[in-house]
Parts: structure tokens; sequence; C-alpha cells
């Protein structure tokens, strides 16, 4: 037997939706799995699979430490199941740059719920697939970008204490360490509804142009700059502007001069300046007067990643964002990337 | 000659959109202008109009006073025109309750700007009108409704410090009182694009049930009771929601459980608990379980009336909406209301 996953990139906030929209990238993190009885391969890994990994970085292959397994392991304990059957071999192959703000965790998670679901046959539904991510990272904007593909903005809702409480388990009871004690391990399946969406009708007009520095941000030190609190007025800035975003990025022809404006963000972008040498100066020299084809720009997800949108002059936006990186003494990738509109896909051969 | 301005009513927030989202609703503001200069007006008034009034409560009937003719000649003013022509009768009817959160004083402004731009024959364009009044009222969401009518979100631009400045002048210097002085009298017209605005294509299934108890909470009160500062997870309540609502709203059928849960907020409607006896009950008790036609619920504006969206069972809402304002010694007056797709307009007899 044998499948093939494959889970977009993605870029989540989009300026002012900060822990709210996403978009897919047609960038594929794709899991090949097959599974041959006949070679054994309960010697070889805790859990019986052999795990094999080519792309970006290096990453754990052992499948109770490497996050895409890992995860899958908790779809599978919390319906019944301890390993993966005997024979079970796994490739990972993923060209999408870790820890750049271009959601490499999101799609290994979602990867790995899918993996999960496919070993052993649960048959789940998106809903119920959702459930399970979000057990895992309760962020959802990437998450649901890398699941559901194309442009998506997602809520949490409100539950009940039970439910609350297991959510807010610590990720090492779900996806165990070897520290972590046996009693504390959550073989539990996640409460039902723990997230909402919708899907926009992005204009397919619009492309992506992602300019990649050659540094790593973490998301937990992205996300540590920001203040504990707010005034309303830098509130209300956010609300107008994603309220207005989400339509203006579904209106055909784009507007640019409304989606520039309500691209802009008061509540995280300005924070992590510190964390991103050259972005204030990007967020001020990018415009669309300079630049005919741009209709947007921001940092993607946590950083350090920039997604301008475009509908064209994509090489001389380009050009400037990697000088403006270079004048601070960072080196840049640049991919011109079109939305994934279709998410997470499973494929039996 | 003579013409008739109607602007409807309005209903801002609907819940997360806080100073973001309006909608107008099909209660209008009325004002009917008649000028025959073989009757004398010059000296009834000292800007030679006489206004009479019909409608809820009292308001002034001094050109100089009225907020409808005081936004008129401002815009008469800041393009050269200092009076009405001589025989000139505005009666005014105002079915729209004042102080009620539906939007009396933003139908009273835009009716005033397009009172003047008639007058003065300047024949301004929407996106001129609309800077108008947002040089009158800086927050966009009843404005934009009153306007423009449909389900409306707008968002102010980031404006030059010149711009900026005429636009934070104190109001008495644009709609002047006897007490401001002659050099402050502000007779400049408005910078250009002040604000931004998108029309949602709003599901005609759902109807407004405005609950409207009878008393009056003052904006500015009920905005004294918000909080300096806000923490992050309630500002990303509202950013999920606001997303999610604007096109929820739109979707056909109505998804009733993302609707009224996306209209919930946590930046304005619990700090109001305290103006608005019964807010909390009302939140907490009418749901979509009990209440099968129900989409979502939430204070209109700055309150006291209470916007329910619903496609059903109008009558026993309403009833039980009433009921938990009786038990707080409130007596309401309850009105179904459509949207005012169409806007403000103008049409000569």
């Amino acid at each position: 037997m044998s499948f093939k996953i494959q889970v977009p990139a993605s870029s989540a906030n989009i300026g002012p939706g900060f822990d709210v929209l996403g978009i897919g990238l047609q960038l594929y993190l794709t899991i090949t799995v097959t599974i041959d009885p006949t070679i054994d391969t309960t010697s070889a890994d805790p859990h019986n699979a052999i795990l094999s990994y080519e792309g970006d970085g290096t990453v754990p292959l052992q499948t109770d430490k490497n996050l895409i397994t890992q995860t899958a392991l908790y779809v599978m304990r919390s319906n019944g199941m301890e390993n993966f059957p005997n024979g079970t071999h796994i490739h990972v192959n993923n060209p999408i740059p870790l820890g750049r703000g271009l959601g490499s965790s999101a799609s290994a998670i979602v990867g790995g719920i899918y993996l999960g679901n496919e070993i052993a046959g649960l048959k789940l539904d998106k809903g119920r697939l959702l459930d399970y991510c979000l057990m895992i990272e309760r962020h959802p904007d990437n998450i649901a970008a890398a699941m559901l593909g194309g442009f998506v903005g997602s809520y949490l809702n409100e539950m009940c204490e039970e439910a609350h409480a297991l959510c807010q388990a610590p990720l090492e009871y779900i996806l165990p360490k070897e520290t972590t004690p046996k009693d504390k391990i959550i073989s539990q399946q996640p409460p039902f509804n723990i997230g909402e969406y919708v899907s926009y009708n992005w204009n397919r007009k619009i492309k992506c142009l992602t300019i990649i520095p050659n540094f790593e941000v973490s998301t937990d030190l992205s996300r540590s700059v920001l203040p504990k609190n707010y005034e309303l007025k830098d509130i209300v800035f956010n609300l107008q502007r994603i309220a207005i975003l989400t339509t203006a990025l579904t209106q055909d022809p784009p507007n640019q001069k409304l989606i520039y404006q309500s691209m802009k963000d008061k509540i995280h972008q300005p924070y992590r300046f510190g964390l991103i040498p050259g972005l204030n100066t990007l967020l001020e020299k990018i415009t669309p007067e300079k630049y005919p084809g741009l209709c947007g720009i921001c940092l993607s997800g946590a950083g350090p990643t920039i997604l301008c949108l475009a509908t064209d002059g994509f090489d001389q936006i380009a050009q400037d964002v990697v000088e403006i990186f270079k004048a601070e003494n960072v080196e840049c990738d640049t991919k011109l990337l079109d939305l994934a509109y279709d998410g997470a896909t499973v494929e039996y051969s």
C-alpha cells in the first residue's frame, strides 16, 4: 500500500489579521507513505516506522520526536492504535523553509493529522480534522490555510470548562517527550467544534511574492515582543482594516489603494521591527505609487519573510526589497507563488 | 423650487465591529425643502431659513443651532455661501428615536451635508460627500451606513499632519456656537479621502428586529465606560469574529451558528452592562438554540437599543427581550426593519 499527502505552505496575518487570516501557498510539504509488511520495521523505531527526510534544514527522524509522526501518533492513540503498522516507511520532502513565517510547522501538523487519519482508517471529515489540528496548534490562522487552502479566516469558539481545559493542556502531554510522565499523556480525542472558518473568494489576479531572509525567527520570540496592553485607537485601526481587507482581496479589478491601506497593522508588525532589520524601511518605501503592480506588503506570519501581494512588476519589487535587506547585511531568497486553492490532499497510488 | 432628502437610520458595530460596521435601516429622516423667493425669510432667522420639526423629541429650530442646518451651513460656507436663499423653508420629519443607538445624529449630519450640497449646487460625488460627513463625525460606522445604505464597513485613512490637524479641530469650530470666536470658525473644505468603505452583499433573508428601550444613552457616556487598555486575547477575539461576520452575513442560506458566534464581542458590550440593565441577561438567554429563527444579537451602536438579526420567529424574540427589560423596569418599543439598501437620496418635485 502506498499514499501521498501534500500540504501547502501558508502565510498568516496578512497585515491586520493577527491570528485570524491565512492563505495557502503553492509550495508543498509531501509525505509519501508505503506499507510493506514483508519488511520488518519493528526493531528500527519505537513506533515501527522508518522515517526519511529531504528538504530545508534538519529534523529528528525518530517517530516519537518528529512533529509529523508525533502528531499522527496522537490521532492514532486517541483512536486506539499505538503504533504504525509493521513495514511502514515515511518519506518527507519539505521545501518550506523552517522558521521563516511560511507555516512550516502548521504544514507538519496538518500533514501529521492527515497521516494519522489514513493510518488508523478514521475517515474523519474536515471539521473534525480541524479539531485535531487545533488541539496541537491553538492559533488557527496558518492551520486553517494549510488544511483548507485558498484565503481563509477563522475563529476559536468559546468552550465549556472541561473542553477548554483539555485544549489548554501542555503540548508535551499531547505530543509526549521521553520526560512526559506516563499518566499525563493525553489519549483523549479533542472536543468538537474548537474553531470555525470561512473561505473568501480570492481574486486570482493577485499573486504572492515572498522574500525570505536567510535567518530564522522563532514564533515564541516574535510573540514575546508584543505588548501586554493595547489602546483602543490601535485596536480600531486593525478592526477597520481587517473588515475591508477580506472583501477588498475578492473584488475585481483589485483596488490597489484599498488593499494597500487595509493591509496596514498596528497590533504586531511595529513591535517586530527590532527582530527584523529592514522591516520598518520596507513598509515605508515599497508603495503602490512607486510600484504600479503592488497591492500590499506585510510580514508573513511571525516573519522574517515579507509577503508582497501584486498583479505585476514582481521583479522590480523583489529586487528592491532584497536591496533593503542587503543594506542590513541580510541575504534573501525570493519565490513568486500562487495560492494553493485546494489545501491538503491525500492520493493513493 | 422644492426637493426632499431622505436618510435612513442605522445600526453600528454589529457586535465585534466597533467603529467599523454599520447597516442602514428602513426608517427615514425626511428633510423637505421649499424655496419661494416671494416669501421673505431674512428677518425670521440669522441664516434666512424657517425650520420646522415633527418626530421624536424636540430639537432647536434656529438654523445655527440645529444639527442639520449647522452641518449644511458648514458645507455652504466652505464653498463661499453664507446663508440660505431668501424664502427657504425646511421641514424635518424624524421618526428615528434620539439617543437610542439608531444613528439619529449620523442621519442628521448626512442629511445636513446633502442639504448643503443641494443649496449651494455643488454636485459633489459620494466620496467627497463622505469627506464632509467625516469632518463632522469622525466615527465612520453610522455615517457610512446612513449615507450609503446596506451593510458597510469603513476605515479612516492615515493623513498628513496638516490634514490630520484639520480633522481634529473642535466640533464647535466647524459647527460654530454663539461662543465660538469668529477667527476660529472653520470655513475650509475637508481634506480629501478621509475614509474608505466597502459594501457587503447582505443576505436579504435576514431582517433586523430592533428593541428600543424608553431611555437615552449618550454616546459620550457610553464611550467613557470603555477601558484605557485591552489585552491581546480580547483583541484577537474580536478580530477573528469581524473577519468571519462580514462574510457570514452574505452567505446563503445563512449559517445561524456561525453568525451568532461571530457577533460576539469583548471590546465594548461587556463594559456597557452597567449602563443598560438587562443587556447581560439578554446576551446569555436569547440564543439560536431557543429561538430557531435567530441569527445573532448585539447592542445597536452605543445602545440602549438591541439589534436581533433573524430570519423568522420575530414575535417570540421581541416578546422575550421586552420581558427581560420589563424585569429591569424598562419599557420598550419594537420595530422589525429591513435594510435600507439605497442609503441617502435626493428627489426634486
